[in-house]
């Protein structure tokens, strides 16, 4: 069975990628603060590892026989996939020079550092050769990974395979066109109040709270655990054990609530792949070398938002659970009816930093970057002139005049590590979210009574039935097109935020 | 700079190694249920990942270079040590065939399955057979390795280089003559009474006061943590990230507490390991495939039992730190006294099990499973026989009768995963602990004082520099030699143990 032996082969790979990502949780949760520096060694000698067994000879030895056994199967065959995904991972990082990999690595943790101070002292002319030289690796990448139409779409298809500027930008186009009304129009009328998420909220209770609603979405803590963490995240080294983190401030519920519906939703993803995937090609990122099972960047964060937003942010979630939640915090939110607090989760306010942007203003921050990053690579927007061109954005999409670097360029950590193209994803996770949820929604009207009646175990089986379980053994886009007959489509999503929230604020637009 | 370039490659192994300990920590301390049948496969990639390292080509390109470079330097220079361990290490790996090491390993996890249903239902007839096989590929292993005396020798090799049958024999002799008549003495009379440690103590508080023992010791917590766990072990990933467990009985108080000491001298020895060795072969077990700095398993194991009996089991001890204890449980201490505690603590009983075995009868234990062992792999004893011979070596050194197998030879799990010939470490840390510290008050007399007053860092530093800072630079007894001028000598410890005991019990032998 050749294609056993690949299997085994990539299931080292695979082993090797989740240790990474174990010593990466493990010193984001529990390490002391004295094992960074060798820590930082262990990691990138797992990736260096996995790499190497990803392109030594006796993989492509082994893809070589499998390919001969799988050659007459039907398109879809798992095993099919199974290899032309891992020859198609083995090419891509042959063609990358070794050299490369070496310059960005050693880049990547000297700009993190310069841009740690920059940011703090809000200086961007600290951090500018750095990102001068970045971008310019980028070029390089891309030009090693090639394209056919834009630089860019050689970068994004590390993250987000299949997806072009093209695609992208007629995409956002509409997203513009359709949720720029309503940004408007929310913003001209009073915001409702907030001030009484910023009460006291005892840690300790945030997490008992969390854990109850992390599993009543579906996740599974047999296969899983939450911790606190400063930023939140999920991760997992198999299917068998995917945890998740969140944050609890004292002084501010939803970043704790919202934190841990994000990353459950993530987790719900990771838990659902088939078993009999578990190690292989269709459970693991061989391009990014990431030991991810969901098939795209963008259809996780599909989850994360689904979970977060569509359920968590509605306002039937919390005529069912606002009960529990006021019994946890009586001194809180005992003078706070629920619609006073569904208004105030889904508070809208344009501002300057993209973590904080509520549901509707945060495409922008998203466009805004895609645009800056997209002319950074071709070459139309220089390095120096950044600040000014992100201030002027922002002014134009959302009214607001950028104080200082530190509130605007310099606030993500994604192009400090060296990292260019990845942002899309979250966009494309917002959309096809709702793309999703309204097939579903059709297909079976009982998922939606189910939901309405708190009972969220039909919606995450459908769910885990068309999209999970499959792991990455289809595109992004094929899935789409399996699922809701059609791909990447903004209409749903558009329609879900003006219903949403015109009729939140009585607004029309 | 060969010298450089093979650190760099060992490093590698290190990494991986110490990923490898990640991911058994975290499968002791923090991973959900689920995570067990993937958790096995990643820790066996990573076992395999080293082994193939340093074996493979590359490696031995380095070390040849790197042998010519410090060819002409002193014998004791450290560099001159890390090629010559790293050409050790090698040729030992490339004498065992890799068709023994799957075996064994595949062997291991179908018996460990075996012993846990064998020791329930204490039934030894069903391991037997299993333990058979695993004789049989020690027998194997040790003709691989290679031995001029005794095939046990071969296997001691792995854990504590230098140790034979011959120099066990002798050193055994001399512990039953000097050891045995304190036992008979001690038992003759009445045992203390210990009833109180049996009382309630949460265990919230046990973790509060452990943690401030192992920081009153030394142990450094910016580069290390104390979890809970069912066995309490202590691990690293590198000098900068030691990490301790122990247990905690809500009615059993010494558990946590020794637990602690124990497992914090354990960490004090990686923690003080020198700087310069992080990642080499100097803090490497490369034989044994461990990220272990300490040099031998009973070097390892003389500083945990010196911290936990020399210090932690003296009146001296409980004399300045009791009160802090009796404050922290006042209803289960507030009826003793300090003299009753330190008699409760060092209670002498002959008992079963080796786990629960006070300091004066544990190297009985120890005698016994070397005794057994050996006669198992040299075929003088049959694995039909054990039971017998085993219950027959207990009632003449401890004069009971075992009442079955679970109780007797089924009892430590060693076996269970393959592996004979570690035992002797336990007693030889002893031996080593008691020696060591002799030379230590003699050459300072402040050093003592200094603990009689409730600062343990003279000591520590004194035990530092003289063992720690080393890590695996000199050989067990080489380090002896230097420390005390002669190599293990049983001397003091049978000395430390009559006076402490005759004294204690008021008896005389």
């Amino acid at each position: 069975m050749s294609i056993a032996a690949l299997n085994d082969r990539i299931g080292m790979v695979n082993d090797v990628l989740n240790s990474w990502a174990l010593l990466y949780w493990d010193s984001r949760t529990m390490m002391p603060p004295g094992g960074n520096d060798t820590r930082a060694k262990q990691v990138s000698t797992m990736k260096v590892l996995a790499h190497g067994l990803l392109v030594a000879d006796e993989t492509r030895r082994l893809l070589d026989a499998a390919e001969t056994e799988v050659a007459n199967r039907p398109a879809e065959d798992a095993d099919r996939r199974i290899v032309a995904q891992t020859r198609e991972a083995v090419q891509h990082h042959l063609k990358i020079p070794a050299d490369l990999i070496r310059r960005r690595a050693q880049h990547a943790s000297e700009a993190a550092a310069v841009w740690v101070k920059a940011r703090t002292d809000s200086d961007f002319s600290l951090f500018a050769p750095y990102l001068e030289k970045t971008v310019g690796m980028a070029r390089e990448l891309a030009d090693a990974i090639g394209y056919t139409g834009h630089p860019y779409d050689a970068l994004m298809y590390q993250f987000e395979p299949g997806e072009t500027v093209t695609s992208l930008r007629s995409l956002f186009a509409e997203l513009r066109a359709g949720i720029g009304p309503v940004v408007k129009a929310t913003t001209a009328v009073e915001a409702p109040r907030s001030d009484f998420l910023e009460r006291h909220y005892e840690p300790e209770k945030q997490a008992a709270f969390a854990k109850q609603i992390a599993a009543k979405l579906g996740y599974d803590f047999d296969r899983g655990r939450l911790d606190g963490t400063v930023h939140p995240f999920e991760i997992s080294f198999t299917r068998n054990d995917v945890r998740i983190t969140t944050r609890y401030y004292p002084n501010f519920l939803p970043a704790s609530l919202f934190g841990t519906m994000h990353e459950a939703g993530h987790g719900l993803y990771e838990q659902g792949i088939d078993p009999a995937y578990t190690r292989t090609t269709l459970a693991t990122d061989l391009v990014g070398l990431y030991a991810v099972g969901g098939v795209s960047f963008g259809a996780h964060e599909s989850q994360s938002r689904l979970w977060e937003n569509h359920i968590g942010r509605s306002r039937r979630f919390w005529d069912l659970h606002y009960g529990m939640l006021q019994e946890t915090f009586p001194e809180a939110l005992g003078d706070v009816d629920v619609a006073a607090f569904h208004r105030a989760i889904n508070r809208v306010r344009p501002g300057y930093i993209r973590v904080e942007a509520d549901e509707l203003t945060y495409d922008f921050h998203i466009m805004l970057r895609v645009d800056i990053e997209t002319r950074l690579v071709d070459g139309t927007l220089k390095v120096k002139d950044l600040p000014e061109a992100w201030n002027a954005v922002i002014k134009q999409e959302l009214g607001l005049d950028v104080p200082n670097d530190r509130l605007g360029c310099l606030q993500d950590i994604h192009w400090s590590s060296g990292q260019i193209g990845t942002f899309c994803n979250y966009t494309i996770g917002n959309v096809m979210a709702a793309q999703v949820l309204e097939t579903a929604r059709a297909e079976d009207p009982s998922i939606q009574a189910s939901v309405d009646a708190g009972n969220y175990a039909p919606l995450k089986d459908w769910l885990t039935n068309n999209i999970y379980v499959h792991g990455r053994r289809f595109g992004r886009d094929e899935l789409l097109q399996r699922i809701t007959g059609r791909t990447l489509d903004p209409k749903p999503y558009v329609k879900y935020l003006r219903d949403k929230y015109t009729a939140l604020y009585g607004v029309s637009v």
